[in-house]
């Protein structure tokens, strides 16, 4: 298999730290495109949005969206549930992550740490406020489960570690969420976990 | 079950045509409350990020999420393929519409037909720029398959309909995708279709 990915990305960490916990090999390619047309060259017959993690299965066949290749690479583990209805609250907690915690948590982070220009202050303070209402949901939830929809770890966790864990570099308190720290740390503590710089 | 949401958002009208392609029975009760703090108070323990639609099962659990209640109530149905990669592939377009489709063209609709304040000309020439390229990713799509992620009818199609299918009350000209226009009208065919105002 071919990871199309750019390293510093959270979303195509996500990828990576599946593959970690399965045990599987694969060949890391980076994305050194910028401009739209350059991204079309590499992936435009590959992902609807020309974007990265894209994954290039063995046979040809490509697969894009960070977690949709979670949910391929996923299905059979067991870091998705037998049960259906926990199947949907981890895809719950998967469109929450792409909708209301990425948009604005992975921005400010790119903003701050990655775009190399000078960042628009209300901007970044919108991107912040919404970003702590995501941190705030989480923390609501780990307050009474260990995992991600409920007890166990699951592709839900590794979605939602994809960007939490490097949040500060977004400007963002995590020491206002005890339950979310404690929960950082059980993931750390998985079998086959890496860094994100790994 | 009852379904909280908003009956003029495309995200609720997704559930809604599941349900009526599946023949099953619920209560609809729309949400009138606009504040968070009001919102907080209806969905709270229902829903991570306050939002509807919000599905809650005739023993009281709760599912939120407009694509992730589509996975459960589809599960096991022919609106989701038996092939593993399939179903990826159909998440990956369930991704791709609440990643880059919905905050463009469902946000565009919304400025210009539901907010009632005048809309920013550069704001909205923003979120539509980036509508089109969603709209462009489907026709390139269409032009190849006759639905999402291929040849059969999925939730994938029913996640895309929600907002495409209404994109001219965003000021979206469809005219120019005729492959995406003879999807449409495909969509309305199948058993059991109803429109967002029924």
């Amino acid at each position: 298999m071919i990871l199309h990915e750019r390293s510093v990305s959270g979303n195509c960490y996500k990828v990576r730290l599946l593959l970690s916990h399965l045990g599987l090999r694969y060949e890391r390619r980076e994305l050194t495109a910028a401009s739209r047309q350059e991204r079309s060259a590499v992936l435009g017959d590959l992902s609807p949005s020309l974007r990265v993690p894209t994954l290039v299965l063995d046979d040809g066949r490509a697969l894009a969206e960070s977690n949709a290749i979670l949910w391929y690479l996923g299905e059979g583990t067991k870091y998705v549930p037998a049960d259906r209805f926990a199947r949907a609250q981890m895809l719950q907690w998967q469109f929450f992550e792409q909708y209301d915690h990425e948009p604005y948590i992975a921005v400010a982070r790119h903003w701050l740490r990655y775009r190399g220009t000078p960042v628009d202050p209300a901007a970044l303070a919108e991107r912040q406020e919404k970003g702590y209402l995501a941190l705030e949901a989480m923390e609501r939830h780990l307050e009474k489960h260990r995992y991600f929809p409920r007890e166990h770890y699951s592709l839900a966790d590794i979605s939602l570690y994809g960007y939490t864990h490097a949040a500060r570099e977004g400007g963002f308190d995590l020491d206002r969420y005890p339950a979310l720290l404690a929960w950082l740390e059980r993931v750390k503590g998985e079998p086959g976990h890496v860094p994100l710089s790994a």
